[in-house]
């Protein structure tokens, strides 16, 4: 049986079909800024109706940025999709839509987290911890083979773990979070700030009035731009810095790198954050490493997908 | 039946005899710092044998400073055990001197924290952080439930976590670790290097040859001693941040925090902890507290006892 898996960004809706093991079709559309959690569930059943006949789906697995309850299918908070004021039931009402379909839904750190654990650098480790760093950070926790939930739902909050006490402003008010350094909206704040105090940065530059993308850093950064490679060496401490607190304290040998912002700087990035984290942690656990994410943009749907089905019914997926 | 709990710790044997539910009887000895692993075996099973006939015990339980294995009973490591140097099995030499009384060893930390999941500060939390400050700082970390070990035996490590990008040298030689600057080790240090530097502290007035202990640290604030009020403030605010990041991490939302240095500073000093905690957490849950341990100084044993009875049996414990 197939299962669709969708990964619901800000900006963008991607699905796949997937058997489990490899991804039959993809598709994709712009993530409606109108019209609320209506629009944005029948956005989604668009894409999934364009990837074939809805009746030959096992289900729908759908991976969505927020505050999930994935017992409900509800999305609680979903401060990156426009509108979305107060908890909607998302597997509900796409299910509904799509004649039925069961659908099942959870948070994107978490479903891209079990995707590598499932498929991509993560395979094989009974505890894995996955970081992705885009405009915000956030982190699966596998713990005994298990994602760690939490009580609340917000386990693996670590884009607000504090790495320096009493240090930058983070967008969430707290101060010193590990997301207020390496988060890329943060990134492009500074840049921002920077500049208008005057230090001149290729990073305004190449995104004078549009979102400074991760490849803008990328590109700056191969420049030799100053305020980037500041920038960057800042990201790349702080995230050493929370990734060898969150060792310490639960015992994990290997940690997952992934998002939009590491991707596009690669396994060099990733890198010089497994030596920052390597440089202060302790215990000094010889096997810990730090590697980068390798299922790249579609782990998120391939996450979603096995999710739904974990949750619908492993039995029916090969 | 009843259950024997000790305390080892690098100074002072302390043992109880427990039913599950009351302290029946108690007794200690001076740690010996000759004669390596065995002579510590003998002393414990001398406070044993002070303690009443072996034969009516259920177990003991053994709670120890450093990494422990606790499937083999082995110590494997314990800095603050003089000649510790390498793997002792301390189930099986205590058992073997004790007429084959079935011995149960476990971290001091691990079971100071089953301690008051079980009968103490945290008592019904399914969830729970206990963090004990004393000389160093360890913790124990309850996730639905059950004790997070790791497959290292070293889960835990507060003590390790980084609470300043750069910060203090630790003991352990990483930089801004939480025991850098909540540690009773590290703030004597610190107290005896700011004296050097001209700074007139009632610190090393109280302790000018000796250890400076917890005690001395309540008489130094009490006093109104700007060296210690500020060492206590920094440790107040590195346990807040520590624990802020380990909150959002993992979704606990109940800490109990302990240990010699917390248990003498007192209620007020937690009250503080908890402030500097909730001024920079993420996400907020409105649940989250951070309250003193209730059972002192007698949590390690009555925690040995209780792991003892779960691992060797707890069909025979009340």
């Amino acid at each position: 049986m197939n299962w669709v898996g969708i990964d619901l960004g800000g900006t963008k809706i991607y699905a796949i079909v997937f058997d489990g093991t490899d991804v039959l079709a993809e598709g994709k559309a712009k993530t409606p800024t109108q019209g609320g959690p209506l629009a944005v569930v029948d956005a989604m059943a668009a894409v999934v109706r364009d990837l074939g006949p809805v009746d030959d789906l096992a289900g729908v697995g759908v991976g969505a940025p927020g505050v999930i309850d994935p017992d409900e299918g509800t999305v609680q908070q979903a401060p990156n999709l426009a509108g979305w004021m107060e908890p909607f039931d998302v597997a509900g009402a796409l299910s509904a839509v799509l004649d039925g379909v069961p659908v099942a839904v959870d948070n994107d750190v978490n479903v891209g987290t079990l995707a590598e654990h499932r498929l991509g650098a993560g395979k094989g480790a009974d505890n894995l911890l996955g970081v992705f760093a885009g405009t915000g950070i956030g982190a699966g926790v596998i713990l005994d083979g298990e994602l760690r939930r939490g009580p609340t739902g917000a386990a693996g909050e670590i884009g607000h773990m504090i790495v320096r006490r009493g240090g930058r402003l983070c967008g969430c008010g707290g101060r010193g979070h590990l997301e207020a350094y390496a988060g890329r909206a943060a990134m492009e704040r500074r840049a921002r700030d920077l500049e208008r105090k005057g230090r001149d940065t290729a990073l305004v530059e190449l995104a004078p009035a549009r979102r400074m993308t991760s490849g803008v850093f990328v590109k700056a950064l191969a420049s030799g731009d100053a305020v980037a490679t500041e920038l960057i060496d800042d990201a790349v401490g702080a995230l050493g810095v929370a990734i060898a607190s969150a060792v310490s304290l639960l015992d994990i040998s290997l940690v997952v790198v992934g998002g939009g912002l590491a991707d596009r700087l690669g396994p060099p990035f990733v890198k010089r954050v497994e030596e920052a984290c390597l440089a202060d942690v302790f215990p000094r656990n010889p096997d810990l490493r730090v590697i980068p994410a390798t299922l790249g943009d579609r782990g998120g749907s391939m996450g979603a997908a096995l999710m739904a089905a974990e949750r619908i019914g492993a039995s029916t997926v090969k």
